[in-house]
């Protein structure tokens, strides 16, 4: 039998990790770890510095995997991701069954929290058999995010609505809330709703070293934000944002 | 100089306190903890269990203070709102001016994350001087619950809406989402709406030993909650609980 235990690490600080995080991580037989790719991201390392820093037990091991690819020609963006996980799946399966033949508890370091805009869930339901799963929740960037400009998610007693780049671009500012959350955004969507009276308080690397914060009215700073998200992401060859928008009242 | 540090602890579990939280709270001259009411929740008391677990630096002081009562009879609920973290700010002023006359850092312990439905921020902008104010992001119940429910809180690529019971009653299921996540609901709202082809996820004292989860079509499950949950009230004296509500997408 295998537990497999989920476990949310915040945004790449190692101090976001909880301690319930830590004590999880310690206490599994098996940490499974996608192995760094040629050429990638500085994230790619995070990983293994993390666990290097917080696992004080023998016992646990490391074991890497290599990431299968998504095909990103299928034309059917959902069937593609479908395929994806279902490979992902299976290499998870085989690792696990190469390191624990007789069954244990596996961890798995999941960005953020893994109840937010993450698959880790998903492909752990395709496991066979069954493992017994757990989630351990962590520190998200939006939590970050306001947390590096001090400002609350919500108004006074007001909704939010958390969504994606492509949401924001294929159907506009969502109906019901005056405060929108906008992640996995590769494409400054901002730009393509109307910026009057609109404050966006914007982030790059929230909560680790290369942070870079900007806010202020849309009009003036979303310019000013895609010049810099290009710069960043040229520099450090790849680049985490995220941004929260909020409308002022009167234009309800 | 004032250092104001607003740490998020989490749900009422200490170990969902991150490392961060951890290191910040040891590092405060001084820690304001609001004094335990008479006949009031076992929460009260979680503030200071926590201090002693995790306070390793004997330099760090807790001072009480009396927590000032919201006006409820204020007609105007904004004012009355107004009015109460006024009174906030000044008890938090005196106790600060008492104990740290020469300056340094405060923290206070905030549930959850101080950026979400939460007056910490508010309140620390009125104080005069204006001191130097930090967040500290924290697990939120709404992390807690998708973790202890096993889900995510989105479908894929998909929006969703945190906000409160009040405005679900007044307002319905906000347009936009078909995934809504419902906080500060004394009158289980979910009642107020159609509930047809929606699932709920409920949870109460989530993440703490008290934690009691639901879930299933509203239909059936809803009244079950409004039962279990005035049992669970009178049996602890006090309930903190959440939902989320996921609507099927044929409905859309």
């Amino acid at each position: 039998m295998i537990d497999l235990v989920l476990v949310g690490i915040g945004t790449g600080n190692p101090d976001h990790l909880t301690l319930q995080a830590v004590r999880e991580l310690n206490a599994a037989d098996l940490i499974l770890i996608p192995r760094k790719e040629q050429n990638k991201a500085d994230l790619a390392d995070l990983r293994q510095t993390l666990c290097k820093q917080i696992l004080t037990n023998p016992a646990c091991r490391i074991a890497e995997f290599d990431m299968p690819r998504r095909n990103t020609a299928d034309p059917d963006y959902r069937h593609g991701v479908v395929q994806w996980h279902n490979a992902i799946a299976r290499v998870w399966q085989e690792t696990i069954c190469t390191h624990l033949p007789q069954g244990g508890t596996v961890a798995l370091l999941v960005w953020g929290d893994p109840a937010l805009y993450d698959s880790t869930l998903r492909i752990a339901a395709r496991l066979e058999p069954a493992p017994q799963i757990r989630s351990i929740p962590g520190i998200m960037s939006l939590n970050m995010l306001a947390a590096a400009h001090t400002i609350a998610l919500n108004d006074i007693g007001a909704p939010f609505t958390v969504t994606t780049g492509r949401q924001l671009r294929d159907h506009g500012w969502p109906n019901g809330s005056n405060t929108v959350i906008v992640m996995l955004d590769g494409d400054c969507s901002f730009q393509f709703i109307p910026a009057k009276d609109i404050t966006i308080y914007w982030g790059a690397y929230v909560g680790m070293p290369e942070q870079i914060l900007l806010s202020g009215p849309l009009t003036e700073i979303g310019p000013e934000i895609i010049t810099t998200r290009a710069q960043a992401r040229a520099c450090h060859g790849w680049i985490m944002d995220i941004y929260l928008l909020r409308r002022s009242e009167a234009k309800q």
